[in-house]
């Protein structure tokens, strides 16, 4: 049974467990800095399949029974699946688990959607709907860039505030059933739409953090927490600009992060040696990064309470080409051990 | 505190009602049969704005404003909103509600979202997470035409099995408080994606179907009842050539709907008078139908048990190109009173 707090948040009052996880990327992720974190590495970018868009789902139908694998339970033992992805009308998601013959809910919240994902299963666990619900996501760097912006084989140049869009997938497996590490969600803060009238779409960071930054101080003031209540704090996925830019608004509103904070987008690639610009992007950023390092360093008891902001820009070419301006949304979900 | 019932099925023990409801709906609904049950009818599909898009977006934002006042709350009083609709990355939802500062949860469930919205706001209420909540969807001919199919510029031919995407969008406001009507929301079952490899997507209907039945099927047999439970089961939005594929795959099964079932496609127009083919679709069908027409007929105590089924096909022009096949899903909600 949940509680509302504050104006915008929920504590999770029964134990809601992170019980398995897993993450499949592609080839440029596995080169990345997090590469021994990952479940599988793909040898190139279209997985044995004829398209991208099939093998993105072919990423999600992997990452999803490793998930089950690895928590130990049959596809018959998962009440809900909570997924989305990037692509027009999520084909990568419902595409990729057409077979797991499981309750599916579909969701959009752009990059956002692991956050999402994984406080709606923690809300219908603790709410008693459910004993397990597995959580994930996807995005690929070649479906998104022909569908958002130019198909790569015109080779066009990137600005260099621009994100590189992961390709892979990540989820979770939150449970009402510990698989004793003891690993739970405890504090989630649900963002409201952001908009700053920002609508330059090679930067997204920019356009997502103050989403991010409003709430991250939402969550401090609802829980009446200062930043310094978690080990780290990771937002996913701004880049090495947004980032910046969230901490320096956070930071204008009384709460010091630049202590404890990262950026999925910024952890993910080698900035120095891989040509990403500002950073990783995409749903399956922030979900390969928590289905991979983060739940492995929470795991091994290196962190003992992460908040984990999956931040979303809310926008389509067409509302971009009709003179709209890019949407931000954050959610934010605290795991603790 | 939700329990889980057989398979895909949730009941709701405490009482989570229905407080508020609304519809907008363009000129062809307002001439339909339904005319009577909608807030407001357009004059016009632009409703005075340069796009499609954006007139959609603005009918979200009547509707929802609609919701509140016709419920008598403030903004405040909402503590989440889910929604979502059939443009690509949702735009009609997130840019119609970016002024309502409240929660939000960005659904994916094509022409399901109407009940997979109402099947999670109220599995949130009763599970202590919030006092109300607002699931709203809408679509429109014109937007969705040139999204999904070709510019209606081009005037190109229908097929005889095609359906006419609903222009309107409707909600409800979810509340642990009642309006003193008591309509409540007792009965869920979360759909599978069903794959019968149908391939033709303009017969939509054909393809949703058996997922409208094996969801049917799935309540009888979780809630161990017989379709007679019901006053009304109405699917949304299969039409008419769905509707009958869908009652004899039910029969066939061993229940027998045809006494009590209707289909919101078939309900809002007249098949003789208007030009729709098979009848209407898009989450606006069902969702205006249902804020309207059957909320009112729950409401004058003309139905006191009303199975809600709301139905979905995903599918993407890209994944129709790539050969795949029509995925459909379907969400039922029983209301009473």
């Amino acid at each position: 049974m949940g509680t509302k707090i504050g104006t915008q948040s929920a504590e999770i009052s029964s134990p809601v467990y992170l019980r398995s996880y897993a993450s499949v990327v592609g080839p440029k992720e596995g080169e990345g800095p997090l590469k021994y974190s990952f479940d599988e590495i793909t040898d190139d970018e279209m997985y044995d399949e004829q398209t991208w868009e099939k093998a993105e789902s072919k990423m999600v139908k992997t990452a999803y029974s490793k998930i089950l694998s690895k928590g130990g339970i049959t596809p018959s033992d998962v009440d809900y699946i909570f997924t989305g992805d990037l692509l027009n009308q999520c084909i990568a998601s419902s595409f990729g688990l057409k077979e797991s013959q499981t309750s599916f809910f579909g969701l959009y919240g752009a990059c956002s959607t692991m956050a999402e994902s994984l406080a709606l299963s923690s809300m219908l666990v603790d709410g008693g709907f459910a004993q397990n619900i597995v959580a994930i996501t996807s995005s690929h760097y070649c479906s998104s860039e022909r569908q958002y912006r130019f198909p790569i084989e015109l080779g066009s140049q990137r600005t260099p505030t621009a994100q590189w869009t992961v390709t892979g997938s990540g989820g979770l497996l939150i449970s009402s059933i510990s698989d004793n590490n003891n690993v739970f969600v405890k504090k989630i803060t649900v963002g409201k739409i952001v908009d700053m009238g920002i609508k330059d779409v090679n930067n997204m960071g920019a356009a997502m953090a103050p989403a991010a930054a409003e709430t991250l101080i939402t969550h401090f003031k609802d829980f009446n927490i200062s930043p310094d209540y978690y080990d780290l704090i990771v937002t996913g996925d701004l880049g090495s600009l947004g980032k910046e830019i969230c901490s320096e608004l956070v930071l204008a509103n009384g709460y010091d992060i630049s202590q404890n904070y990262e950026d999925c987008g910024v952890m993910i690639y080698d900035a120095k040696k891989q040509d990403v610009h500002a950073g990783g992007s995409g749903c399956g950023c922030s979900a390969s990064v928590l289905a991979g390092e983060l739940m492995s360093r929470l795991k091994k008891a290196e962190l003992n309470k992460l908040l984990f902001v999956g931040t979303g820009a809310l926008l389509s070419p067409v509302s971009s080409g009709q003179g709209q301006s890019i949407l931000g949304i954050a959610h934010a979900v605290g795991i603790e051990r």
